[in-house]
C-alpha cells in the first residue's frame, strides 16, 4: 500500500475543510460574535498547518489504487470530524465533545440528525458551519480535491469510486479531475439557483444560505426547532422540496443535458423509477393522512414535503409524523431504505441497487420456474455485468449485518426496539429524522455516549457506503 | 405443465390429511366428547371423496418436474389448510372462519401463532387437532405421500424439494421415495422418544403427545395459556428444549449417524454454527436478564428455553419476555430471521443460508481490495456452486421484499410499528411469538381479517420457502 499517497491524500482534504472553515468565521465577525477566533482559530490551524507540511511536495509513487482511495477517504473523513467538532465545543455552543462529534458527523454525512433540542441557541456561526459541513460532505470532500488538484491523473478515478454513492461509477469524461469539476459546477450552480429562488420567497440571505446548504448535501439541518415547517410558506417548501429531488438525482444526468444528450437522460430507469416512487408515496400518503388535515391539498402539501425529505434522505420537516397513522410512518421508514438515485447527494440504499436487486428477484424466479432460461439483468436496456449484480446483492448482506448489529448495540440503552431500529435506520441512511422520541420533533441527545458513537459510524459507513469504513479497520498492514 | 399429475399428487395429500383427521375423531370419542362425528365427519369426507375419486388411476404421463412439484405443493397446503380449519368452526371452538384458518395454516406452517386467548376452553379433539397438524406439517405432508407411495421415481426428488427447507436438497439414497421413508423414520421414532420421556416426567399420556406432536414440527402450540411454563418442571423443560434443538437439526445428519459415517456429521459446519449460536445467545441473554431472576441458574434456565424455542423456530414459552430487557427482546427477534438447519422441520431462513451469505459478503470484501483475487465460497471444506451462492442471496432479497410489503399491510390495523413488524416476522419465520401485544402471553385474535389473511399467506410463504406460493398465482396458464 502507498501510505505516503494516503497521506498526501489526507493533507490535501485537511486543507480543503481548514479553509472552508474560514467562512463560519467570517459569519462570525459579521454577526460581531466573541470568542470566535478562539472557537474557528484553533481547528483551523490544527486541520492547515499539518495539511500544509504533508503536501509540500508530492510523493514520487502516486499511484492509487482501490485500497488507497478506499483507507484515505475513510481516515480523511474521521479527522475532518474530529477537529471539525471542535468549534462546537470550544465556543460552548455543544460542551460535550461526544454530542459535539455526533453532529459534526451527522453534518459531513448530510444525515442531519442532531442532539439538540433547542438548536436556536446556538451562536450564528456554528450553525452556519453545521449547515455548511452538509454542503461539503453532498458531493464529497475528496471529490472537491479532485476537482481542484492539477493533476489529471486517471487513476484518481479509483478514489472518486470511493466516495460516490451507487452500485457503480461512471466516468462523465476520460480525465477525473474534469469530471470532478463538472459535478461541482452543476453543484454549485444549483445551490447559486435555490439561494436566490429562497431570497424571492423572503428569506433573509443567512436563511437563504443555510437552507440552501442544506438541501444541496441532503442534509436535513434547519435553524429552527420546527425546522421547514417554521416558514409556514407554501412557495418556500415547494422550492425546497423541489430542489431536494433534484439534488436526489444523478449528477450525470445534469452533465448528459448540458451536452444535449437529452436521450440519455429520458431512457435513464433509475429516474423514471425514482420519481415515480416520489409520485406513488405521496398520493398514498396522502390518501391516509387525509382526514388529519382541512382539505385534499393541504394533506397533499405535507405528504409531497415530507416523502421527498425522506426519500432524498434529507429530513427537513413540515410535519411532526409520529401525529400520522402508524402505515404512512412505516412507509417513510421504507422509503429511507430505498434513498435517491445513484451519483447524486443523497442517501438509503440507492433506487439503482434496489432495482439491480428486484430484478435479480425476478430473475431467480424465472430460474427455479426454468433452469435452462438463460436471462440477464438489464438496466436501461442493457445488460448488467455480473460482477454489478453479485456487488449489490453483497452490499445488502454486509448492510443488513450491520444494521442488524448496531440495533443491537442500540437496544443497550432501553428505548423501545422501534425507537432503536428507526435510529438506526435513519443514521445508515443518512436521513436524520426517526420515530418516536427521534422523530421529527425529536432529538438524539437522550442517548448515551455509546450509542452516539454507534450512530457516528452507522452514518460514516451509510455515507461511504460501508467498504471504506470497514477496510479501514479490518485491512492488516503490510 | 403436467396438470393431471398435479391433481394426482394433491388427491394424494387429501387422502393422507383425511386420514390423519381420523385420530383426533379417536380422541374425542374417548373423552366422550359430542359432536365429534359432525364437526371432523364433515371435512374428512371433503378430502377422501375427491382425493380417491383423483387418484383411483396414475396419469399416464407421470413425468414430473419443478414447476409441477411446486404447483402442487402449494395448492394442496392450501386446500388442506382451508379444509383442515373446518373442524374448529363446525365445532364451534372456533366460530369465525378465518380464525379458524389463521390457526390452521398456523398448525400445518408449524407456526404457532394463535388466534386464540383462552386455548383451555378448546375440546380435547380440536386440541388435538391443533398439534397434530404441527406434526404433519413439520416433516411435510407430500413427503409423507412419498414415503407411502409405492412408486420410487427418481423425479419425485423434484417434488421434494419444494416442500424441504433449506438453499438445497442432498439426497439421502438414490430413491426419493426410500429417502422419504427413511427420514419419516427418523422422525416418528425422535417423537416416540420424546413422548416417552415426557411420560417419565409424569405428563399424562395427552399432554405428552401434544407437546411431542408440537416439538417435532418444532411448532409451538400447547394446551395451556401459559405454555410449557404451566408445568414448572425443569425436568420437562430440559426435555422440551432439547428435543426441539434435535428437530432443528438437518435429518440427513442422523441418517449418516445410523449409517456409522460419524465424520459427516462431524464436518458438518451448519450443525457447529447453529449450536454456537445457540449457546452464545443463551449465555448473553442469561447475562442481560440475571437481576430479573433468584440465581444465575435461575436466569440461564429460562433463556436457554427461550432461546431454543425461538432459534428453532417452536414458540414454546416458559417466560413472558415482554419483561425482559430490550436487548434480549432484540437478539431473540434477531434469532427469529437465523431459524434453525436446513432439511430440519424448523423455519426461519436457515443458518446455511446465512452462513452462505455472511460468507460472499467476506468474499466480496476481498475482492473489493483485490479484484483479481478469486475466491470461492465454501461449506464443509468444499466450494459451493454458484447457482446455490446466488440462490441465497436472490432468496435473501424476495424475502425482504415479501416482508417489507407485509409490514405495511398489518399496519393498516395501527398497532405500533413495532408489534406489526414482529408479527410478520414470527409468521413468516413460523415462530409463533412477537413482542408487545403479539408476545408470548398474548394473542394475535385481536388482528383484523384482512390481516389475519394475510399473515396467513405469510405463514405458508415462510414455510415452503416463499417459490411455491408466489409460482401459484405468478405462473401464466400454459
Amino acid at each position: 500500500m502507498n501510505y505516503r499517497m494516503i497521506v498526501y491524500i489526507m493533507g490535501q482534504i485537511s486543507k480543503v475543510v481548514g479553509l472552508a472553515m474560514l467562512l463560519p468565521v467570517l459569519t462570525g465577525f459579521i454577526y460581531g460574535e466573541e470568542h470566535i477566533l478562539a472557537s474557528f482559530g484553533i481547528p483551523i490551524l490544527m486541520l492547515l498547518i499539518p495539511g500544509f507540511a504533508v503536501t509540500l511536495k508530492k510523493p514520487q509513487d502516486n499511484s492509487v489504487y482501490s485500497m488507497e482511495g478506499f483507507i484515505s477517504v475513510a481516515a480523511s473523513w474521521i479527522v475532518v470530524s474530529a477537529v471539525g467538532a471542535l468549534p462546537f465545543v470550544i465556543s460552548g455552543d455543544i460542551p460535550n465533545y461526544v454530542d459535539a462529534l455526533f453532529e459534526t458527523v451527522s453534518g459531513f454525512t448530510t444525515t442531519g440528525s442532531s442532539i439538540l433540542s433547542n438548536v436556536e441557541e446556538l451562536s450564528k456561526s456554528s450553525l452556519f458551519w453545521r449547515s455548511f459541513t452538509h454542503w461539503l460532505g453532498g458531493m464529497g470532500i475528496l471529490m472537491f480535491v479532485i476537482a481542484i488538484m492539477s493533476s489529471n491523473d486517471s487513476r484518481t478515478m479509483h478514489m472518486m469510486r470511493a466516495e460516490c454513492p451507487g452500485p457503480k461509477v461512471g466516468r462523465l469524461v476520460s480525465k477525473s479531475g474534469s469530471s470532478a469539476r463538472i459535478l461541482y459546477g452543476i453543484y454549485i450552480s444549483m445551490t447559486a439557483i435555490e439561494i436566490i429562488l429562497l431570497l424571492f420567497g423572503g428569506m433573509s440571505f443567512y436563511d437563504a444560505l443555510i437552507h440552501a446548504f442544506s438541501s444541496a448535501g441532503t442534509g436535513g439541518f434547519s435553524i429552527y426547532s420546527d425546522s421547514v415547517g417554521h416558514y409556514g410558506s407554501l412557495y418556500i417548501e415547494m422550492v425546497i422540496a423541489v430542489f431536494i429531488i433534484l439534488f436526489g438525482i444523478n449528477f450525470n444526468l445534469y452533465y448528459y443535458m448540458l451536452i444535449r444528450k437529452f436521450s440519455a437522460v429520458f431512457r435513464n430507469e433509475e429516474l423514471r423509477t425514482y420519481l415515480g416512487i416520489i409520485l406513488g408515496a405521496t398520493l398514498i400518503i396522502t390518501m391516509n393522512i387525509r382526514s388529519l388535515y382541512g382539505s385534499f391539498f393541504e394533506a397533499l402539501r405535507y405528504s409531497f414535503f415530507m416523502t421527498a425529505s425522506t426519500i432524498t434522505s434529507t429530513g427537513f420537516a413540515t410535519a411532526d409524523t409520529n401525529m400520522w397513522p402508524v402505515f404512512s410512518q412505516t412507509l417513510l421508514l421504507m422509503l429511507m431504505f430505498v434513498g435517491s438515485c445513484a451519483g447524486s447527494t443523497g442517501g438509503g440504499m440507492k433506487v439503482s441497487r434496489i432495482m439491480i436487486m428486484v430484478k435479480a428477484g425476478i430473475k431467480e424466479l424465472k430460474y427455479i420456474i426454468n433452469p435452462r432460461a438463460v436471462a440477464s439483468v438489464k438496466m436501461d436496456g442493457k445488460p448488467i455485468e455480473k460482477d454489478v449484480v453479485r456487488g449489490a446483492t453483497s452490499y445488502l448482506i454486509i448492510y443488513a449485518l450491520l444494521m442488524f448489529c448496531s440495533v443491537l448495540l442500540i437496544t443497550l440503552d432501553s428505548f423501545t426496539i422501534e425507537e432503536s431500529a428507526s435510529a438506526v435506520i435513519t443514521t445508515m441512511n443518512n436521513i436524520g429524522y426517526g420515530v418516536g422520541r427521534f422523530g421529527p420533533a425529536g432529538s438524539f441527545g437522550e442517548l448515551s455516549s455509546f450509542s452516539k458513537i454507534v450512530l457516528s459510524f452507522d452514518m460514516l459507513l451509510g455515507r461511504l457506503e460501508i467498504y471504506p469504513i470497514i477496510l479501514l479497520f479490518a485491512v492488516k498492514r503490510r
